[in-house]
């Protein structure tokens, strides 16, 4: 097959008319789907079922004799901080649970540094004129969202399959402006990659001109396998930290939204012990405590890390067969026409695609008037701006396996479609 | 039976020799007993156990067809804003349901004034000189601490039977720095009065230089009558604002942490409908959303607003006596002495006692030193000082019926004790 760029105009006039009339064909179809936010499907949540059996939603008092029913414990059950300590690879003393939202942790870790400061007695951060703050681009359209509200400078580094461009950042964090960076290092939203050894490496090593610096590391897929033969492994950037004594500017956090139920879940932080400290001197001023009962819940539910390995292959079982169905169709459709570019992820919730310069607007355009909503083009950098209009995030959990199809193949015509008539013009 | 001021120097040195005996009895029985905070019985929770229930945990669907177990309805599911509007009487579309902590939502309504505005466009208040908040006294400390942390300047004002002294309040507002005011207009934290429509009619009336004042109204304890012959009446403050157009500045609050699960149960604001549209416009960037399947079992056990009423009897069944229990012996030890007044309240968590002059510390180190811990003298006060040191605030909910009834001989003790110390200086 050649591909579009070598194509004459002609064969390129001609195969737009095809592509219109099977676009057509489509549109006439009435789909209505929706692929723009990683949304698990209803039967992910079944898996969870058993967490409400009354051997385990019927327990009320911890192995330490808390009864979670009453207030106290603004830090989590010990239960549970053992439980989200193995997700984040830190010791249970390091952890923090704090109700159902990580990205609600995020907001107020920002939110307290803007306010009180980002350590303990340093500057607040609305006291300085400018924060910038660094943003690995593809990125999370909600990670930036935060930064955009406090009225920070984002400024995008580009990823490549080992993680960040590190000469860039390293070369960035001179500027005493630059307050800290925003991380998906494992099966990142929305490319899939995980940080190799060498970026985690050279992250915990840098030298940050602020000396308040916030390395937010939202592992939020850490245990978001979905090949037991083909996981990525990530570098403990918290043991690399204490090498060189960076460990104070690491905040990790992780959910169980996409393990259990979204949104009605645990989520949790992980900092140094002086970190952890101030988090818990601050979020006192905030609440008397966290949903204790759904802490127990949850660590009855997953009595150890094998059970939750075990859980989540259940969830992979349900994944794998969706991300196959994108990942084939778009090696089928677009591969020798080289009008597309795209990773094939061993994890996560995410396909990421770039097409041609130019056209990913385009395509989710075309998409959304054949009646398949994707995250709108541009979400996944910094002010909603892909400079060069090529990033689609792909959303691949919530459809069933039978709209994906449908959804999938009406994306790789408008691909197709897009990339026609941006070299036909 | 003699006041303690009208006894001679002897009188009271015999006095005091018995309750030295008295006291140093007390402390050998070694008491363990805490009664600082506001902390519901264990026997409380169980009146709610039902709601595990499989015919209700096991439901994630709502009525409107909405799956609870996902992502979405930010603003909290249908039929839980239902039961909640009907707390704070107000209509269903203006309440927003936010996780399990009214504290929580009320830091975020501060935190929000400072870095964004109180109003949508208007100034953020880290951008002025000086922020001013009214607080009620006797009041909450975690009101008072959050007002504090964000470095206000708190200024008290005196509440009698009927609520805050309003011509006190109609004065200071006249000042344009002065930004807000805390209430607990219901069985009040800690005195149990309940503001008079007097007092709700002039505070919906009453002109604010700062036309982004914000009125608290933390409803806290409006289904908490322990009477069934004797319940305080309420005045609806948000249909007496409309009538002179402040209702913008009403945040109302409520939460379900003494119905059900302290910590586990339910929250949520109500605002006028421009405030509400920017507090969901805000609330946006901190979360995906709140824990539905919560809101849902909330919602499916308290069917309607009779049996939320039928589950507060049985709740308040139980803590009736013991408020009985304090109320009585506080006759019984100190009334015809004239050494502390005190209200007897109609509702709420809290007993608020003053005893004489310059006692309430004294008093309180008595009990500690005897093995019961109350709420820290002051701490009813803004930057926990009681002027005239005099407050004190007894949560008689936690401890049982028999260790109640020590604890509070041992207050009596105290209280007598400290003001025959004072008399005799």
């Amino acid at each position: 097959m050649t591909t579009l760029c070598s194509m004459t105009r002609e064969q390129l006039l001609d195969m737009q008319k095809g592509l219109k009339q099977e676009y057509d064909d489509f549109a006439k179809k009435g789909l209505k789907l929706d692929m723009s936010r990683g949304k698990p499907a209803p039967e992910q949540f079944d898996i969870s079922k058993d967490m409400f059996l009354p051997e385990i939603a019927g327990k009320w008092i911890t192995e330490t004799g808390i009864d979670v029913r009453n207030y106290g414990s603004l830090e989590g059950i010990p239960e549970c901080r053992e439980l989200l300590s193995k997700m984040m690879d830190v010791d249970a003393s390091q952890v923090f649970v704090g109700g159902s939202s990580s990205l609600n942790l995020m907001y107020d870790t920002i939110s307290r540094a803007y306010n009180f400061g980002a350590r303990k007695n340093s500057t607040p951060w609305n006291k300085l004129g400018k924060v910038k703050f660094l943003c690995p681009v593809p990125g999370y359209d909600r990670h930036f969202a935060i930064s955009q509200l406090f009225g920070m400078e984002l400024i995008a580094v580009p990823m490549d399959k080992n993680g960040p461009d590190m000469d860039m950042v390293e070369e960035l964090v001179k500027d005493e402006n630059v307050k800290g960076m925003w991380n998906i290092p494992k099966y990142s939203n929305p490319s899939g990659i995980t940080y190799s050894d060498e970026v985690v490496r050279r992250l915990a090593a840098m030298n940050t001109a602020a000396d308040d610096f916030i390395l937010i590391w939202d592992n939020a897929y850490c245990v978001h396998d979905l090949y037991e033969d083909r996981c990525d492994k990530l570098l403990n950037i918290y043991e690399e930290s204490k090498k060189h004594n960076t460990e104070d500017r690491l905040m990790i956090f992780c959910s169980m939204s996409k393990v259990t139920f979204s949104g009605s879940a645990i989520a949790g932080l992980a900092a140094s012990p002086k970190m952890l400290s101030y988090v818990k001197e601050m979020v006192f001023y905030q609440t008397i405590g966290f949903d204790k009962m759904n802490q127990l819940r949850h660590a009855l539910y997953f009595k150890n890390v094998e059970s939750l390995k075990k859980h989540m292959k259940k969830q992979a079982d349900i994944i794998r067969p969706k991300f196959e169905v994108v990942l084939g169709t778009l090696e089928k459709e677009l591969k020798d026409l080289e009008c597309a570019e795209w990773q094939k992820p061993n994890g996560g919730y995410f396909i990421s695609i770039d097409t041609m310069e130019g056209c990913a607007k385009r395509v989710v355009q075309l998409c959304k008037e054949a009646g398949v909503t994707l995250t709108t083009a541009g979400a996944t950098y910094p002010y909603g701006i892909d400079p060069k209009d090529k990033n689609i995030r792909i959303a691949p959990t919530y459809p069933s396996l039978d709209e994906l199809k449908l959804a999938i193949e009406l994306f790789c015509i408008s691909v197709k479609l897009a990339s026609v008539e941006k070299l036909l013009k």
